[in-house]
């Protein structure tokens, strides 16, 4: 291909138009059907074409256009093109042919059953980094790597590849402290409150966390409630220096670049792979500059990890491949058959974690117990220090106000802190008869909390009154909706009461 | 999810816009990040969304709008999705949250190693025909069953679930023959040959054939200069009924709608998988109506099939699921080690047939001795005679006019039989040197092809005048170019004397 670009760049040159079409990842750009490149090369929908423009190479995906949204002298982007072309308006991209993707071999010798290398993972995780693989090629790379198809010695070489692609963090102290949630409880916000303790006692911890995907609220939308979190690594780098650590968003870091781009099409698709949840988890504390790294490992029927036996054996590689990249791992399985705090969305979760964080006679419990149980992991693996000493130690720094004091500073160091914005509108669901909640839905309640608009509206979801195990009397509050409107106050509603209840309370007690 | 539609149905509706986007066979609508159903019910940038109007259903993947393209009550519409919703202007559609994609449970479990059975693989392939897979689904079920990870059982299994999805032509008539060509050589245009061949001699074979996808013609490309062949399956039916044999072309009939889909995601990926071709080969054959079917194997170093072996387990594999689904399979494996026939482009392909039908003086010999063998084949499974009879026979069905005149008869009963044009632009490309010619570059000559114009322009392509082992002297013509525009034969021009010879001449001979 390469011995005929000379003659293609003198040629295939269309003058750029911003169609403000979000494409996601995938970089798409439309054409006219019949514009002279398209007609010349043979270009055609789906074409996968390499869009150049000053030192800036891009491969994007082909739509045709047959309307007159665009002229055959123009070529409309897509955001995330305009974005890595780093065009401007009148800019004139060249067109060519792209070089065949040279790594798909390696997947296509997985599929067959072989085994990859460090090189042969490097050569695919280097191109799935520089955007080279669409959509079909990385699902059938995860899909060749799914289930226990990596064995450990390629889930490492996975682990250090996605490493070598991105950027890592070296910060001038011997001791970096991490932590990572294995598949989330609702409402599980523990990590604003374990990088308050661990930073009151001294310790490093650059925590960066993830924004919700599919759930009303992630770390990162919680804690934006209470700080700014799109901090970049120079900004992220002079926090944790000043306040010894920080809580922001993975997204704006972008520690691991391969792994934001597989995590997407993973997603969907929904297999489970323990290589690749090693390899992902691994590759960001290793990126962040981390050390020593808990995981908290729930294990339940509706959490992640849903047998003791998983959670072991992860326990046993995520040591091991550790070892390798230089990380000290410790996990800590937890009991993962319930939910934790009482707030779903945003700026309700950020309520538990202040509640906890200053002593509050109303804060959620298990929240605080939860927290304390990581924080003292931390400790453990900091120094020499008996688990009754760590966990006691965790428990005076929030007793005390001194985790509450390093978090009010640590969100002065991002940027300021913020008090979590109110719902204008709130409706209270009170219980139609008395009793015990014997059980909640927690998949539906999660929905009426994002018809309510959470996360994009930060004050909207719902709170809690009663967990299950409490008694409630009739007419008492369950749980209240907020919603940041009331058009989307009355959507929930409307879905809520066409539903069966969704916090159950036995029948005639 | 379902119980709550009644609600979204009365809420989310949006007026159609078609966009007149073509984003190939992917449904794709257009929203704005403003309007109110994006932000109610979450949608964001590659959410499923389920939209319906009056009774049609389309599971479509959102593109989020930044720009003033669409109004907040407007959804855009690609092509696909335009027309598979069958919209009309100003038409109000119905949008929600798709229900989960059960049969996707199938697909893992065979990534995790399970077999599939045939309610598993229906459950698969009825999802993937009704467009509910996404390209990354997809993806991952071409993965999970490829090399050789579905057994004879569960390729059995694919072939029957393909054929169960689709139509299956019946015929008045006891025995139906078919030819398929697995993986073809360039120029290889025996099908219109074989057809009228076999049909002279009274047998019946409606042939559909496809089109060209990355090379410079298709069989229905190179046909379509002769005759129409977007016949649908009413019109095929009738010329068939009234002539004995068609040459359509498959895309308009759409036999195997399950593999038309997994063909557009396999290609891309050029995962080589046993069982689906031969589930993709077999649920055509079986769904067009044939009972008798000869499968063209070319094996050689540039063809698909590149061992003996490989082509001796195919055979057994194909032999044994025909059997269970009514389809008497014969492999004919033949030389793949040379191009056949000297056009390349659908018009010069056409000229070949011709020129072999009408017993033309310089008719290429290798097209006719391939159509002629794989005719005898077909003789030889539908009646009892020898191999040399069934040759001879097929020889003297193109000797004596007989399948000329059947041809035509074809072509007119299509629609008219036409005259294949004529580019009007050529170029002759002329030995440098006097000697032997040693080797062509089928690659790059295809390419030229393509720059010419071809297959979108008809006439274009080129023609070899000096196949492998002829002899040249100094200025002889090799091929001619041809193209329908100035333009197309310039840049074929620019791109071929930018290059190193693709017909390369023995030095000093």
């Amino acid at each position: 291909m390469s011995n005929h670009q000379p003659h293609d760049r003198a040629i295939n040159v269309l003058q750029v138009r911003r169609l403000g079409i979000d494409t996601y990842f995938e970089p798409v750009v439309f054409m006219r059907s019949d514009c002279a490149i398209c007609r010349s090369e043979g270009f055609e929908s789906h074409s996968r074409i390499l869009v150049s423009l000053r030192g800036h190479h891009v491969l994007a995906t082909l739509n045709i256009v047959t309307s007159n949204l665009l002229g055959t002298h123009e070529i409309g982007l897509s955001e995330i093109a305009w974005k890595l072309l780093a065009a401007e308006a009148d800019d004139v991209v060249t067109l060519s042919h792209p070089e065949p993707l040279e790594s798909m071999r390696h997947v296509r010798a997985k599929v067959y059953g072989q085994r990859l290398d460090d090189a042969a993972m490097h050569a695919i995780i280097k191109d799935i980094a520089a955007r080279k693989y669409t959509d079909i090629d990385l699902s059938a790379f995860i899909t060749a790597c799914a289930g226990d198809r990596l064995n450990i010695a390629e889930t490492g070489a996975l682990t250090r590849a996605m490493i070598a692609v991105g950027e890592r963090l070296s910060w001038d102290r011997p001791l970096i402290v991490d932590k990572h949630s294995v598949g989330g409880l609702p409402g599980n916000r523990t990590t604003p409150i374990v990088v308050a303790i661990v930073a009151a006692a001294g310790l490093t911890m650059p925590k960066t966390s993830s924004r919700a995907i599919t759930s009303p609220a992630g770390t990162a939308d919680a804690m934006e409630t209470l700080a700014p979190v799109a901090l970049d690594v120079k900004a992220m780098r002079r926090v944790v220096e000043q306040v010894g650590g920080c809580i922001v968003w993975g997204g704006a870091v972008q520690l691991s670049p391969a792994d934001d781009i597989l995590i997407r099409v993973e997603r969907p698709l929904d297999l489970d792979s323990e290589g690749q949840m090693i390899a992902s988890i691994l590759s960001k504390k290793a990126a962040a500059g981390a050390t020593h790294v808990v995981i908290d490992m729930p294990v339940g029927p509706t959490a992640k990890i849903r047998k003791l036996e998983t959670a072991t054996s992860l326990e046993t590689a995520m040591v091991k491949i550790g070892q390798t990249v230089g990380l000290n791992i410790s996990v800590l399985v937890a009991d993962g058959s319930q939910p934790v705090g009482r707030g779903i969305g945003p700026a309700l979760e950020a309520r538990d974690v202040l509640a906890v964080l200053r002593n509050d006679a109303d804060a959620p419990q298990d929240l605080r117990n939860r927290a304390v149980a990581l924080a003292g992991r931390i400790f453990e693996m900091a120094g020499s220090i008996t688990p009754e000493a760590a966990i006691a130690k965790a428990q005076v720094l929030i007793d005390d106000g001194q985790a509450w004091r390093k978090f009010q500073a640590i969100c002065e160091a991002q940027g300021g802190m913020r008090v979590p914005p109110q719902a204008a509108h709130t409706h209270v669901v009170a219980a139609p008869a008395a009793g015990p909640v014997i059980s909640i839905d927690n998949r539906r309640l999660a929905r009426v909390a994002k018809l309510a608009g959470a996360p994009q509206s930060p004050a909207a979801g719902l709170y809690l009154h009663s967990p299950v195990g409490t008694r409630v009397e009739r007419g008492q509050p369950l749980f209240t909706l907020h919603a940041e409107t009331p058009g989307e106050l009355a959507y929930a509603l409307a879905y809520l009461y066409g539903q069966p209840p969704v916090v159950a309370i036995a029948n005639g007690q």
